[in-house]
Order: C-alpha cells, then sequence, then structure tokens
C-alpha cells in the first residue's frame, strides 16, 4: 500500500513505536493491514515480540525505511501498524464521558489514565479531537487499543442508551465536594471541554461535582481534573 | 528592542496573551522590559486591565503587530510581554521537587495545579527544561509568575538546604500506597523524569510513596502523577 501522511478522512490510520505496536497486534489484531519495520531495527526484546506476534497472527511484515519515515516525527521510530478505523461496543463498567474534548494530547493522556484506573469505556459526545490521529494513538502508548470507546452526537443520545447509569458531570459550580462524592455504580464520569466545560444544563442529568482549588487558578487541565475524578472514583475501592 | 525568536541563552523571554501578561503586570512587574500589543486589539476588560496597569506601574506599552507576530503562534495574540529572566527564594510552605523533568508541556501543566492547590514553592534538579520558553509560560496561563522556583543540581544539595523538610518519593516501587500516607508539615512531594522516574536510592532519603494502577499501563504520566500527589496532599486539610 502506499503510505501518506495521515488525514483524518481516511479509514486508517498510524500506531507508531515498538509498544503500541504490541497493544495493536494484542488486541486489534483484525484491524491490522500490515506492519512495518525499518532495516536498522535491532533485535531488543520489543522487535522480537513484534515479529513472533505478527508469526503467530499471520499478519505482513515488511521492511521499509522510507515508509516509516514518511510518517514518523521522531527519528527512533523503528516500528509502524497500519491499520483500519474501527468501533467498538461499550462492555460492562463504568464510564468516562468526554463531550467535545478538542487537544489530542488530552485524550492520549486521558485514555492512558483511564485505562490505569480501570475504566474501560469511553464515551465522546459531539464532534471530538480524532481519536485515531497518530498523535492521539501514540500519547496513548498503546492504551487506545484496550479500551472501548463510542461517539454520539448529544448527551440525551448517550444517556437513552444507559439508563441504569448514574452520571457525575464535574463542574466549577459543582453541588458537592469531590471528597463527599459516593460513587454509585454503576457512573459515568462526565468532563467538559477545554475552554468552555459543562453549561449549567448539565447539574440536571445528575450529581454534579467539583474539585475543589484556590482561587489562584481558574480551572484545573482537562487531563489533570478527568485524571483526578477517575483517581477518586477508583481511590474508593 | 529588536524581537527575535526565542532561544534559552537568551537573558530575557516572552509572555503570550492578555492573562498571562496580566499575572506578569501583577506579580513580577520589576522584571519588565516592556509591552506590545496589536493595533487590532480589541476593547475588551483583559485588554483594557493591561492598558491600566501598565500606566498604574509606569510600564511601556508598544503598539506593533509585528512584534507579537514574529513570536506568537496563534493568530490571536493580541498581547505580549518582554520580560527578564529571573530567580527567586522559596517561601514558607511545601515543595514540589521535579528531578530533570524534561517535556514542557508537562512542566507547564504541573505549574497551573500546583498553583490550584495553593503549592507555591517549586524546585528543579539537575538539567530541566527550560522554564521561561514561552510555550511553558504560556501553558502555565500566567500561574509561573505567582509560585516561587529554585534550581539546584543534585537532590543532596536541595536536601542540606532544606533539612527539615520531609521528603516523598513518589516511586513505582514505593513503600506505601499514598492512600496511607500522611503528609507530615513541612514536606515535599519528590517525582522523578518522565522516562526513568526515580532511582533506587531515592527510597532512602524519605517515605516514598506509589498510587496504585492497574497493570495494563506501565506509569502514569508525569504530570497526572504529580498532579494526584499534590491532591492527594491538599486533600487532607
Amino acid at each position: 500500500m502506499k503510505i501518506k501522511r495521515y488525514q483524518k478522512k481516511y479509514d486508517f490510520s498510524y500506531a507508531l513505536g515498538t509498544y503500541p505496536v504490541i497493544d495493536l497486534l494484542n488486541y486489534r489484531a483484525n484491524e491490522i493491514i500490515t506492519i512495518f519495520i525499518k532495516s536498522t531495527a535491532d533485535s531488543s526484546e520489543g522487535v522480537k515480540e513484534v515479529k513472533r506476534l505478527c508469526k503467530e497472527k499471520g499478519i505482513s511484515l515488511n521492511v521499509s525505511d522510507r515508509s516509516i519515515e514518511k510518517i514518523a516525527v521522531k527519528e527512533n521510530t523503528y516500528v509502524m501498524g497500519v491499520f483500519r478505523k474501527y468501533d467498538t461496543e461499550l462492555e460492562e463498567g463504568n464510564h468516562l464521558v468526554l463531550i467535545e474534548p478538542r487537544n489530542m494530547g488530552n485524550i492520549g493522556t486521558i485514555i492512558r489514565t483511564m485505562l490505569g484506573f480501570s475504566f474501560k469505556n469511553l464515551v465522546l459526545i459531539g464532534s471530538s479531537a480524532d481519536i485515531f490521529d497518530p498523535m492521539v494513538v501514540r500519547s496513548t502508548m498503546g492504551a487506545l487499543f484496550r479500551i472501548n470507546f463510542k461517539h454520539y452526537n448529544t448527551i440525551q443520545q448517550y444517556m437513552s442508551g444507559y439508563p441504569k447509569y448514574n452520571l457525575y458531570p464535574f463542574m466549577l459550580e459543582g453541588a458537592k465536594d469531590i471528597r463527599e462524592v459516593e460513587f454509585k455504580e454503576p457512573f459515568s464520569i462526565v468532563q467538559g471541554n477545554e475552554s468552555r466545560g459543562l453549561d449549567s444544563s448539565f447539574k440536571d442529568i445528575g450529581q454534579s461535582v467539583y474539585i475543589p482549588h484556590s482561587e489562584d487558578i481558574d480551572s484545573l487541565n482537562l487531563a489533570i481534573a478527568t485524571s483526578i475524578g477517575l483517581w477518586e472514583a477508583s481511590r474508593r475501592k
């Protein structure tokens, strides 16, 4: 296949780096189109594992420095997976719901954190940043391939799909200090967009929550507020 | 003065954006060389406040679109402060200690979070990313100007300067679950570098701490782990 610089409109994307590709091979092998490896790749444990998994799963492994160099920003990228974009269904367990997140670095960091705190279901509402952008894939360090995610146009559509979930919208003017919140399963942590947060209508969809902070800052960064929410919900167990 | 693209070796730097410049004017006015404003700047509350503060403090305000366009990446930057790099002393209160942090986005996010949780003293050990890089300044959203920070070459030098501080190094193999840690004031939260964390010698400098997470990820992102540490220390109050 012809390797072209990634665009959102494509139905495929790239996973760069040995460990993200190992996760791709382990968790989303059915979506793999092909794997590229550089001629200069050493025989580190990671590279060996890529080769073993490709063989085991019958996936083509192509040596091509140029293909990788066309896409990778970092010089020391030796392995690249090309995969079809895919949809997943959510599985049992709690949800993280992000409303129109725009910053790819934030989304990547959040996906890695949610997996760290055993949240495996991500819901994206409205027009969010492209979850398959190679930058997001890379910043999740492979975690993207281990979680489930689903898009909805509106929070109402999501809510009617999951009527039993207790919603906890995080808002600067939330009604309850996060330290006093009991997260009743199954639940959804709901976070607004980087610049606007959640508007006041979200107060009515569930138990609104605030993270107390000093008046020296307007708000916490989205990835930080979300991670503290995920941590607080998991620290109670 | 001639405006040139920022370099680490310069003894001055730039604060971009209305609100970071307001913080610069309020907290580090003595370090300001000059303020630039675009001819197209509207008369929003923020811009009015910049003008008022410049007048009050006798700081020159120059209209120059070109100066700002040379430095700013974002088109909608209307105000830029040029300031001398400065040193500060630490003040009373707890410390955040970062060992050789490299990622500027991480440092910016961490500075904003520490201020949010009322930590006002940042210690940087060894060769860290440039805290005055305009990218860091911008990502702190002005918080940089409200905190104190100090560089040390080694953790030993820092420790001999602050012998009464109780150290809490954060490590994957920390001895105590963060939920069980009592942070005894005055204390220092110590975080390692993005890729290496802290080596095992740090276990002996204080009460080592770990943040429990699933085995699905190797580690939390530095900004996330640090923010959870700051939050946990402040949530106990």
